[in-house]
């Protein structure tokens, strides 16, 4: 990337070891990417999981989002399966049976019911999987699965990510050590809207479905639903929990205290990873935590920040380190929620840029610390109390370079 | 700019003389613009003229919107009195201050009451316009003011343009000759809902400020309300109509004949001038007209229109000719409007590319159409009868690199 376009982050996240018991993985080469990476993941638990799931709000789902709809419902599954390189959206039919055969050949293999299996893919949409080398990778990676390959498949499940994005928790439940493990893919199309591009929970934990299910949208909310990209909400979005009560612990009950304590855990986890996916944004050279405070409600502040995060001029102002604050105020005053700029305050940093819908001069303290990688932009609407937080990226010339030039 | 960002097109729109009669026009420099360009311009009637006005929807709005807005309720105005470089958004009561002393200036040099002057600004939020130069402006304007000055005054409200974008009609009504001009500036934050960031219309016909506001409103839906660049509404937004009679027609009544044809003749100039924007867009290299056919309602279709047209990724893909029709798909699938992609058919100029939601395989033929600097792109929903059309730029690393350089 050009010096123009700001140094894109290549974070080398540490690979410490990840093993989450009961759970075995693999990360494969099939030959479907023309680099020769790998591109079909399999995460599988040796006895069946209890599953929850959240995907794309898109009303165009890519074909393993429909099948995966499906196998969820049941409550129960063995293994998350992940194609990467072509996200099999807009495929028709032909995409549809692709999945179908791809399940029930890793349910042939793993002797479990096709319907235990959960498909997932990303990349490129409108380009059908081919179905030989896809099914020859879910047999590959059926035979190299091991405890020990948890970063194989995290490397399997990315497409443009310029690193790899994981992380653990442990927390003691009732005497019982439980493991709670999470990888993610993203770096363009993310504006997660009930999940994102690609992320996998997985656990030891016993706990049914509708405990996972309820832990899982909390997490969810303060995590992948909380960050943005580019704005565009992928067809592929898929947010999957399996834990399969390996740990031993009684089994947990939504409201209770060992439930907020392992939802808790899953959300701190879950924002981790989503940091990563921002910090990893196509181009991005910068992090920025959008706080809005003082809303009528925290959808009004959670409109707010929404129109900030994904304001092109806000977002390019972001880039350049330009304390930029009219830029600010006018994405917030589109938002389309009440809002009376004299009561405003803006702070970049700790540094107080607008009172009263007007500027403070503390524009040169700003842009000092607008220079990190990270930092934080605090709104008060100073109307009442609702509060939200979002994640968003800088905009740079190399995110534009890079998605004008993705097919060709 | 760069080879990779795309050549920026430099327009050169040939300026015939253009002159509405009972109009004049002056475009000053007063040394508010660093670059010592004309920054301030003054469009006045001799005689008091009929006014309409749409402006920003934005919540934000800058000082000279709040004045112009009580100024136009009086239904009659003298003059436009424009300052460009400081959009006087976000200055509080010294800017709303300067605002109402450069009116009554204005109005003490014309002989008109000063609340027949309606004010205007654009460019950078934040900064307080410096009171005493605008005045001397003003003084400056009103002297340099002349029927053959319509093109100074055009280049006097720019700021980030890069080609000067006006056009004149003349249409008989009744065996008078009457004429209607229009200018506009525009480059940046340009996603206008009500009106742009600035345009004005002259003209010499007989019409109240009833009619003339419904001829104007009629207007703005087929041309400025129907364009974006970057998503970004503005906070200065201002679209205000003038017409003095001095054509001496039978003054237009709402739902005539000869109304319905002032309306059309407004329609096509506003439209004309609004797509020079489109193409002035920072940074843009193309001007896409998206249309979106057979949704719903024609609410529908416009928001359809409007997600495709503000999708970073769908306007990279434009900006790299790529025919990247998933990303299209993708964008309608979020715009929160009943879709279903196994009906939709999408080309690009007159290739299809997408038929019951698949690709037919028409890429390199589709590609040779967007090597165009102008194209359209149709988006069949296949669900109804309504329809939508909306021109936007595509997204070029220029856009930002100026963007993220504003005012550092």
């Amino acid at each position: 990337m050009s010096a123009e376009g700001g140094h894109v982050m290549r974070l080398h996240v540490r690979r410490v070891p990840i093993c989450v018991p009961g759970f075995s993985f693999a990360g494969v080469a099939s030959g479907m990417k023309p680099s020769g990476r790998r591109d079909v993941a399999l995460l599988a638990s040796e006895a069946p999981a209890a599953v929850a799931a959240a995907f794309t709000r898109n009303r165009v789902v890519a074909a393993p989002v429909t099948v995966a709809r499906e196998h969820v419902r049941r409550g129960r599954a063995r293994a998350i399966l992940v194609n990467s390189g072509m996200a099999n959206a807009c495929t028709g039919p032909a995409g549809l049976d692709t999945v179908r055969a791809a399940c029930a050949e890793a349910g042939r293999v793993l002797g479990a019911d096709p319907r235990a299996i959960l498909p997932c893919a990303t990349g490129r949409i409108g380009v059908q999987v081919p179905r030989r080398r896809l099914l020859e990778g879910v047999r590959a990676a059926c035979r190299a699965l091991s405890p020990r390959s948890f970063w194989a498949a995290a490397e399997a499940i990315t497409t443009t990510d310029a690193f790899l994005k994981a992380g653990v928790r442990r927390l003691d439940l009732g005497g019982r050590r439980v493991t709670v493990a999470a990888m993610a893919k993203g770096a363009g199309m993310i504006n997660p809207d009930m999940a994102t591009m690609l992320v996998f929970a997985l656990t030891d934990a016993r706990i049914g479905a509708g405990p996972l299910g309820a832990a899982l949208r909390a997490a969810l909310a303060a995590s992948f639903n909380a960050i943005t990209v580019d704005g565009d909400t992928s067809t592929n979005d898929s947010a999957i929990a399996l834990a399969n009560g390996v740990a031993g612990n009684e089994s947990l009950q939504t409201g209770s205290y060992a439930h907020r304590r392992f939802t808790a855990t899953l959300t701190g986890l879950l924002a981790e990873v989503a940091r990563l996916v921002v910090l990893d944004g196509e181009g991005a050279t910068r992090c920025i935590e959008i706080v809005v405070r003082g809303a009528r409600s925290a959808g009004d502040a959670a409109r707010v920040a929404r129109a900030i995060g994904t304001s092109m001029l806000a977002k390019a102002a972001f880039h350049g380190g330009d304390p930029n604050w009219g830029r600010v105020l006018c994405a917030a005053g589109y938002a389309g929620v009440p809002f009376e700029p004299q009561r405003c305050r803006i702070w970049i940093g700790k540094v107080l840029v607008v009172r009263g819908g007007v500027g403070c001069g503390n524009e040169s303290r700003a842009a000092r610390v607008m220079r990190r990688r990270e930092f934080q932009l605090t709104v008060d609407l100073g109307l009442g109390r609702g509060s939200a937080r979002l994640l968003t990226s800088d905009l740079s010339p190399a995110y534009v370079r890079f998605n004008s030039a993705y097919s060709t």
